[in-house]
């Protein structure tokens, strides 16, 4: 088992990729490949004593930078981190890649270089969201900002995979992210979704408001890619405004400053299971690959969290499974 | 000045809506009419001692109830308390109607009713979010989930003239929300409202992203209304859920019992400036007339605050001041 790792991913590349890539070896006991620049890699390498056998350096030439359009990576820049991270991951051994960085440029990297599951039409980017009950699987939250009601389904039933293998789930239940309960809500894409959920996929629950997400009325939730991504980023930006906000009125008060220090564990516990960085990186489903995208802005904890949660998928054969499902 | 209020309007109609017009009249000497089934709403009423001279009972024989489709108003329920309500507005002397009903039979009932403000194609519902700078007006979270490009530049204008009258913000800063920076983000719709709102509005600065409308990167975000109305349920549903996972946490620990006392003014001060009671109705605009929606939960002082907000409403003259900016 060997993970590809893009070493010029993410806002802090190659410095947190690599302090993530080096707990997660000696943590998890896994072979990483790191792909980039590879003096800047070495660079980083030195820092650290590691067992040699377990991490490698693969050179590409080229960085795709976050604000590159996601076709670069087969246009322009073919020499990339991603690019060549993801054409390492067709070869025998190499079992899943991990990038924080460009999200659309991984998503086209892989569509183009690994192709489309059979019976599958475009990827979808899986995240998990915390709820008060366990968390909740949500796809996709935006690799297709386009998505027709067949490929509402056919996350749905890459959901129910992911959320049985990986999620421990046996019958998870299936909602459609929507703006109200009632079949007759939504876009015309909702509607035809919800039709379609009804009639072919069993777990399907039905229409499953914003708000109800967070209690966790399902254990997975399907929408189009514009919407999940906009849902993803709400949740991100309220989570630490709310944060900062709490912390602006503390200060004010001597009082509440020492209650804020006898809370501290409690609330780092609450923090723990809200913290994106917990659950590393998101499945990137429906591409012939196991791929993962990780949060641009990763922490070193982030990286490693994501090449323990792609240790997770190769060990519960995730891509075999989706394949098998899709074309039931 | 004589604001009209459903009183049948909401999860705890009439009680809370007459306790929050008792509050209203008190604090703000505005007259209001109560529209609903009289008999229950006296009922209400001869529980409070109050200026009589500020109240009076309107009947309106017909309930919508919050399940019931938007057409119902304009169909079935022509005696509604909305409808009635709504045509009232229409007479002199009755500047604003209030409502914690059904937000898609107001948005009906006032498109029907009131008819549309000349300049603009559909109405869109605004909305206060909390952020860490004042606080950040968007529109549309719901009136109209099948926006055009036209509608969202028609937002803009209309929210330009909300936050210079309500807010007072003199040259508010109006952004798009996408999902990411650049122009070549989104769907068809966002790429489009892009260039028609460059084109065509000087405050326009360009596309928001979903976490940064938190920070408070514009005065003024407009958005299609399946969107927007997303976006309102998972800050809604994450502030209530995250409060509900910080409180289990501290209740497993009696020193986070403490230190939560001695936090509590902070955290009451922090709640307040999210709360949504404190901001009252979100306006419904385009259409011709004031018409207010209160959340369906709303508790009396939200009614209370939202009687408040249409009075500030009239008194700054906003109807008037849209319709000049719309045919300019």
């Amino acid at each position: 088992m060997k993970i590809v790792v893009d070493a010029m991913g993410g806002d802090y590349a190659p410095q947190n990729v690599v302090a993530g890539v080096i707990d997660a070896v000696k943590e998890y006991h896994v072979c990483v490949s790191l792909v980039g620049l590879s003096d800047a890699i070495e660079l980083e390498l030195k820092k650290y004593s590691y067992p040699k056998s377990l991490i490698e350096v693969i050179h590409a030439p080229e960085v795709v930078a976050m604000k590159d359009p996601a076709t670069v990576v087969i246009r322009q820049k073919r020499q990339s981190s991603i690019s060549v991270g993801m054409a390492l991951l067709k070869k025998e051994g190499y079992s899943a890649f991990v990038s924080a960085g460009n999200t659309g440029a991984c998503v086209a990297a892989s569509t183009f270089i690994l192709g489309m599951i059979p019976g599958v039409d475009r990827p979808g980017i899986g995240c998990i969201m915390p709820s008060l009950k366990k968390f909740t699987f949500i796809i996709d939250v935006g690799a297709n900002t386009a998505a027709k009601p067949e490929h509402i389904l056919q996350y749905a039933k890459m959901a129910k995979v992911y959320a049985q293998s990986v999620l421990g789930r046996e019958t998870p239940s299936i909602g459609l992210l929507n703006i109200g309960e009632e079949e007759c809500k939504g876009t015309g894409l909702e509607k035809e979704a919800h039709k379609l959920l009804e009639e072919k996929e069993p777990l399907f629950i039905g229409n499953i408001e914003a708000n109800e997400m967070f209690v966790g009325k399902s254990d997975c939730i399907v929408c189009d890619g514009y919407v999940g991504n906009i849902t993803l980023k709400v949740a991100e930006g309220l989570a630490e405004s709310a944060g900062k906000l709490l912390k602006r009125e503390i200060v004010k008060n001597p009082i509440a400053i020492l209650g804020a220090l006898l809370l501290k564990s409690s609330l780092s516990q609450a923090k723990k299971s809200v913290d994106y960085s917990e659950y590393g990186g998101a499945p990137l489903l429906g591409v012939d690959g196991l791929v993962l995208i990780s949060h641009g802005r990763s922490s070193p904890k982030a990286i490693k969290n994501a090449i323990r949660s792609a240790k997770e998928q190769i060990e519960h054969n995730v891509l075999a499974k989706i394949k098998e499902e899709m074309v039931k």
